[in-house]
């Protein structure tokens, strides 16, 4: 039986890595459908996707157990994980839900791979798109009392350990997450930001983009970091725009663009295409 | 109370008809809230949609039927409409259903404003699709008999004139539908096809596309005429591709572009932006 | 023979407008070719750009005084200007000359209908371009001296005053000029930025742009206004890039964004298609 | 001293190929800066483009032979060639200047690395531009005998092998080649057609897209094959229009997606990224 593994390397540039990989490929009896490298020359970095078939003699655990050796050799950092990947996945949301809406269709009548396991949202208006789509639902208020943000932001981390994820996504989840409840899960937790970033930080975007008088809106999707809209990005793009646009048809044409971008950027990531070095992505085709 | 309604105009070119509409609008109390016009100078044709709003006094049959002098007076031809508008619309779909379930998305968690009243296919495989969102289903299925296919297009045909529609909107549809039951939805059926038109035109789009080796794939949103793929078109749009992407993975990336295209199309057909003039469209913006 | 002229209007919103300006139109023996109009909403402001052909009984002073009376009772502010528009025109360049030879060779092979006098550059790497064309070029370095850049400046300002421009073009000029250098210029002086403003605002924004790894780079043409990066966008757009482009790709992918982007400006301001409102602008199709 | 060079590989797929080249590079003394493989798993072939420095001790041609018994082993077709390449060029074109003007300034005043050696039209309005640049300037005009076409067509084929040309390129050249003129330069002949091909094959493109009512057109820059408008793709791209555009302003838009994607395809075409297969190109990144 053929399988598939992919296989991401970063380490130091030195002349031979791609050999070396390659050969190591062939001598576990894989076959290298796709690869793709990325030599970062003012940071003499090198980065590698490798996506090959095997035969399942080994385990992807016992392929990565063997490729250590290698990657210690080389000073790589690097995964090695099976494909397809079917992430247990969260997606928080607030009052806006197209992108919930697109995620939850996408995984049950088109081909986006999610095993989604929860809608989670600090207001009610998602439970009828929950029940749509058979899916668990976690209403996470935000209280009256004095500390009711704090207590919400820990109900919202509990619950998010308690469902033992892959992959949380928060389509136009709208309270800012605290660096506590996101530090866990660092390059797991994709965020869809309603600009082009590094346009129009924080809140109110299409308003910003209203009044400074922009051509053109964006969407980006990027990783969260503990610094509001300043994660790794993954996937961006734009629309055209004029002037007889207002602020609410900003923000209807925004939607398509943050659906597709979301969706685009989940993709890469169920896909294993992305690698984070520093504050930037590799994004492989 | 104030009503928004929508002017839509065209006749030969001639001085003195944006004065003759703008004062015959001020005349009955209207405010011209949008209004464009087109001059098409190589067939001397004037093309004018005014969006105007109203104190409702009179209805929007009244309103028409005042204007109806006017309009002798300038040969035009004209439809005059409420803003918003519901149509009572069908959705007719397939095996594929990323169409049909980003309209149903759209309708019932954004703000497309359909009337939805059936989903209709000839495949069941749709059916649970209609059942999340409460739709009715129907399902007419082409038989095993020497004239099934002949038989399940009466059906459809019947189908459509019971529902009393407004608009129908064939959401990859993939048969295709004779002349007489086309007829007489002219202007008011809408088709999604998976190719920037007029390439690839029939069967297997994004095949052709692959065999062509081209570097853009696109999808188009035409009313449908009897002649297949050639009606006129109210949208396109395309995406880049390159070498790496197969016929399936043409496929699934051509879903956003037609899931996109076609939604934009049903939103300028229900705002009346859509003036037919030959085999093209005046799309005011 | 018949002319044609440009009527721009804006005004506070109110009903009639329209009807009051075609009805003037007509009466002036004029026939409108297109026009096109845009409430703000929100400002309650009603802008109003009217292209007509007249028999040129009138010159186009004697229309904008014709038109005097009626601009009065409405409280509009207007301007009144023939086409084709041949505008004296000085193109300021740095050491980057792609963005002076794109509107040169237009100028001179294609259909950009600039009268260009001067080319002028605080280095004198565009000489050879400038005798390319046969355009008079103008060196006007910053000295060795501590009051050099100042000197420089007051050069360039009194250069374009003894030039007798109607339009300035910064075409990569890369000195930022001083309030009271650019102030006699505005609404007449397009500048290119090389990113999608308001992101990267300042110096080297390919470098910024990298270092961000944002996945679009745009271009930004504008009026100068005297806060750098800040004045009302004419034209935008946007290039898709990946991690294998480094700063110096991102600039010469950029160049292309810059060259199209600040030619189109400068055609939507030579046929009289901008109107400036506040820091935004309408910019007419 | 580091030179750089580029191997292209296409051979049937097996496994070890990227393991026995990256071996080899090493093997010679080569450091791989960019390498991208592309398996067509429906044609089970294999495509890789290796990019690396080495010490210059073998020229390219001694590294090719050096290679050589490797390429039998695995059935490969290759190329080996050293980078930058200044190509031996010359553009042909007819009345519409803009690319051949584009392409003479970004030789001159941009990054396009070209030797350019010669300017051919079958009109004379290209002199001055020729002028401009310094560029030897060919006049092959169609004469009044009958039989003018064929000894035009006669007159370039030869002038084109005089020239000891690596590439040609037709810029807007608007007679067709007949097949014995086109053959000798299979893969060295790039041409610009100004739609989105399969879409508007043949003349007055933007005159078909008008009529066809699209809303979008394209420009393609292909090789030359024996059949008109159906060679090999290079590159693409597209912009949206309206019901606004007439022909004139479709064929003023066109220009300068024509110009932007024929700079395009020449850029990829030089750096050695372009591989022909059949009828399509794998165009590495």
């Amino acid at each position: 039986m053929n399988l598939s593994a992919v296989l991401r390397i970063s380490c130091p540039d030195k002349p031979g890595i791609v050999a070396a990989v390659a050969t190591w490929v062939a001598a576990v009896g894989g076959n290298i459908v796709h690869a793709e490298q990325h030599t970062d020359i003012a940071d003499a970095m090198f980065f590698q996707r490798v996506e090959f078939t095997h035969t399942g003699v080994d385990s992807v655990d016992a392929l990565s157990a063997g490729f250590a050796p290698l990657a210690a050799h080389w000073e790589m950092a690097f995964t090695l994980d099976a494909l397809p990947w079917k992430p247990r996945t969260a997606i928080l949301c607030s009052k806006q839900l197209h992108c919930a809406a697109d995620l939850l269709s996408r995984t049950t009548y088109g081909d986006l791979g999610l095993d989604l396991v929860a809608l989670i949202s600090n207001h009610d208006d998602a439970a009828p798109l929950a029940t749509s789509f058979a899916m668990p639902f976690h209403h996470v208020a935000v209280g009256d009392k004095a500390d009711a943000r704090a207590t919400q932001e820990s109900q919202i981390g509990e619950l998010l350990q308690s469902l033992d994820l892959d992959l949380v996504i928060l389509a136009r989840y709208m309270l800012v997450l605290p660096s506590e409840i996101v530090a866990p899960w660092t390059g797991r937790m994709i965020n869809i930001h309603h600009s082009f970033l590094p346009a129009f930080i924080g809140a109110n975007p299409y308003r910003q983009a209203h009044d400074r008088g922009v051509k053109v809106i964006g969407a980006t999707a990027h990783y969260v970091s503990d610094v509001l809209d300043e994660g790794p990005i993954v996937a961006q793009d734009v629309a055209h725009i004029s002037h007889r646009d207002d602020v609410a048809e900003l923000t209807r044409q925004g939607r398509d663009l943050e659906t597709v971008v979301l969706a685009r950027a989940v993709r890469a990531h169920v896909e294993h295409r992305v690698l984070v070095f520093g504050n930037r992505t590799v994004v492989f085709g």
